[in-house]
């Protein structure tokens, strides 16, 4: 069998677990690792390549996308108009369609595939939303984060100036409604009440209660964990009352990983275009022999 | 917008809560009901054709099947070869590959597409396990059903000799394994240890513990809820511990008619063949705007 070659794009939080999940897969190779720049390397990292430029690392199949949310554009764009397949988490649900419909006319004009928004949520949740609201048509859905860090606030936070480290914690009020906690590590001679408002009036936070707090060191009160609690009741046809839950506890990075993973296998699979994951049939995801896995899982 | 033409084949529980579904669908108008034998017709059926011999509903575009579990090759076999899309709730497990792989090939010879299995379980559930085994692919996933009544079963009973009426309640005993209370009403004559050792010896109840009883009316004891739980523990990349659990508390034969709506639509977007549910992108079970779909659910 072809191994798949993916490369990793940006060696943050993810790009660590991404790391793992590929080494566990028996599918993938690693062809290398992309950074910003180079210099000394995490010791994981001395079996492999790491570069800044990703045509160092000779045939890539598919880059996964391992950056801050905000440069997943730029270096998608790039990979698919240079027939690498892309994938991402990008994770600013406003402009998810808009993301997807520019990708998607650079990934059809070279033949490439780009799969967007494949965390968690966006991600995985999204089939699950979508499977609930097929099951019963009418009705609503909740979803309810944490408590737990969340990655794409934090390194929201982490990007405003006067900010020495951030942490970014989701707070579940029921019916989908949230408080944000945000703990900053100030920098010399920063102000708290100007982080405050530039993270308050950033489109990650503008909608949600917010509350940020200066602390001495972030790393004290870091914890990866998270969870979700997913709700809804409606109906199915003229039956009311239909009850549907989903829950989760887990380490956040390592299954926005593992969901990368997945989808990185997918994007070999489907026609060039760019999808979310409601957009792909979840068998693709997996690995192995496409009969054994219906055998085993339909 | 041009409506999909469904005509329901039989007329039972679920026939009764897919008319109810379709009716609830705006993309969807009633072909008719083809049904074994005509004659008195339930009072809801006025406004449609009802029928022996789907020929005799003109156009129509997807059968959806609502036979016994035993009779959907039959029926999916003769309508596919005839340009006829098939959707089905097909249930017995062990054999659905090979319906898939039967059907898939007289569907891709004549044009159409073949939907199977397409119910809770198998079927939204199947989603949902192969969602899990993507997050998590090493560890395992507990399916618990009930306690509830399960249609299958329930006809499977109904169809042994000396066999009245029946019921039989799916009760979960934890970590997927479930016991089988069978409730059944004798036909005059009939013998009880008879019937239990036919019910026991289907491949429906063989590898479960299961007690059949007679009572003197099922009906007293009936009730139409049903529920699931799934578990996962298991491991994203090197991460231990990850936990993911679904949980539904419905209407049985009204969610399978919802469900089975959702592929009937998502079988007039599908390339020729046949497909279970995990092998078809969940965004096509719904109705509207595929952008607007997008925005509203990842």
């Amino acid at each position: 069998m072809k191994k798949i070659k993916a490369a990793i794009v940006g060696y943050g939080n993810i790009g660590h677990f991404v790391l793992d999940a590929l080494l566990t897969a028996p599918d993938f190779e690693v062809a290398g690792i992309v950074r910003r720049t180079l210099g000394e390397q995490p010791a994981e990292l001395a079996p492999y390549k790491v570069v800044t430029d990703i045509h160092e690392l000779g045939e890539v199949d598919v880059a996964i996308l391992c950056t801050p949310t905000r440069e997943v554009e730029k270096y998608a764009a790039q990979y698919l108009a240079e027939g690498i397949n892309t994938v991402d988490s990008y994770d600013i649900h406003g402009s998810i369609a808009d993301l997807r419909s520019s990708l998607d006319k650079i990934a059809r004009e070279h033949g490439t595939v780009a799969i967007i928004s494949a965390g968690w949520d966006p991600g995985s949740d999204s089939i699950v939303r979508t499977l609930m609201q097929a099951a019963a048509p009418k009705g609503i859905t909740y979803t309810n984060f944490g408590p737990g860090m969340s990655m794409g606030h934090t390194v929201c936070v982490k990007s405003k100036p006067g900010v020495k480290n951030a942490l970014s914690m989701t707070i579940p009020l029921g019916t989908g409604i949230h408080r944000r906690m945000v703990y900053v590590e100030l920098e010399d001679g920063a102000k708290l009440e100007d982080v405050a408002k530039a993270v308050k009036e950033d489109p990650y936070f503008a909608s949600d209660e917010t509350h940020v707090m200066a602390v001495s060191s972030v790393d004290e009160v870091k914890d990866m964990g998270h969870g979700v609690n997913m709700v809804r009741k409606g109906v199915s046809g003229k039956t009311q009352n239909q009850r549907f839950e989903f829950n989760m506890s887990i380490n956040n990075p390592a299954l926005t990983a593992q969901i990368l993973v997945g989808v990185a296998r997918a994007s070999m699979k489907q026609q060039p275009g760019a999808y979310t994951m409601i957009e792909i049939p979840v068998i693709d995801l997996l690995e192995g022999d496409r009969e054994e896995l219906i055998r085993h899982l339909v």
